[in-house]
């Protein structure tokens, strides 16, 4: 096979879920059918990571210093919700149960995998945290030992602030992720949260 | 969301068998855990649509004017086979039970879909069966209502070239595709192919 569709083959397999054969099946697509596609997304490959950075309020993904979402007046800035990834934010957004603000931890605390407190920089969370306009912090971490673990971590880290601390409601069957649950299971949880302080 | 992050999902969806949540994933992901993979994808796509061409005498994808397989001495150049794709191809190649050429058609016959002799480029495989080294074609479309009727037409147009024209054995259930069959059933599909001329 020649080298550079063999590369083509070989680079589409860094997707998540994508193996050997979907890899050949999606490289002859792009050829065959869709090369304007192909090359839209080779450029918006490029652009995400000449032109995306983080938000220095949430942490999440945008263009600029602080994201819209952290910047909308409209929303409620007294409550602050923390979570695993950015994916989850939308799950939440998805439920239309919740208009606070997020802070997104980019991972959990996995001391296997060498991630500590340092990796999450939890310093920056308690620095957010600190903010006077927020009076509750709704830890959303995954349901999996490593989220309860987090949340777990995260309760000591803040409760000399003397703040609201809340944990969403173990509504889902314990050792499932938030990116996959329902909708309707997630609002429920969002809001029969209790409070663990 | 951000405008850049929203392009890189949708740019994703031009995969095959990608929807909106798995190019939600698949985003996230590049972005947090393989940024290096991420580049190199997007490189790699780029440089395929630069340097890829099609192979003169079998059609398939190629840097240079003649691929290498077509090159390739130590193969029976007396026996062509005829296929749809060039997925097909590596099919057949797996089996090992086949060395001879191969020309690829990029499609099938399918008249609902705007797809004629014309589109399928017919001229240039006449022009291929003609080699006089070629002794016999073997018409190795798929098994559907397209691949037969592609088929049918083959053996018309190459009849009066006078050579020994093959089908694959209908070892396999009709209906199903080259592609996702497997390499023993296409094995013997290949040895027990049947004269139909």
């Amino acid at each position: 096979m020649s080298k550079v569709l063999n590369d083509l083959i070989e680079s589409l397999k860094c997707l998540p879920g994508v193996g050997p054969k979907s890899a050949t099946r999606m490289a002859y697509y792009l050829l065959q059918r869709d090369p304007n596609g192909a090359k839209n997304l080779a450029n918006s490959i490029l652009n995400s990571f000449k032109l995306l950075g983080k938000c220095k309020s949430c942490n999440n993904f945008c263009e600029t210093t602080i994201c819209d979402l952290c910047l909308d007046q409209s929303r409620d800035n007294s409550v602050l919700c923390i979570i695993e990834m950015p994916t989850d934010l939308l799950m939440f957004e998805q439920t239309h149960s919740y208009d606070g603000l997020y802070y997104i931890l980019m991972g959990r605390l996995s001391p296997l995998d060498g991630i500590g407190p340092k990796e999450l920089d939890m310093n920056s969370l308690y620095e957010r945290c600190k903010d006077e306009n927020i009076q509750e912090i709704i830890i959303a971490t995954n349901f999996t030992k490593e989220g309860d673990a987090t949340s777990t971590f995260i309760t000591e880290l803040v409760k000399d602030l003397n703040k609201k601390i809340s944990r969403i409601a173990r509504g889902m069957p314990s050792g499932s992720e938030i990116e996959y649950t329902d909708t309707g299971t997630l609002a429920q949880a969002i809001s029969e949260r209790k409070n663990i302080n």
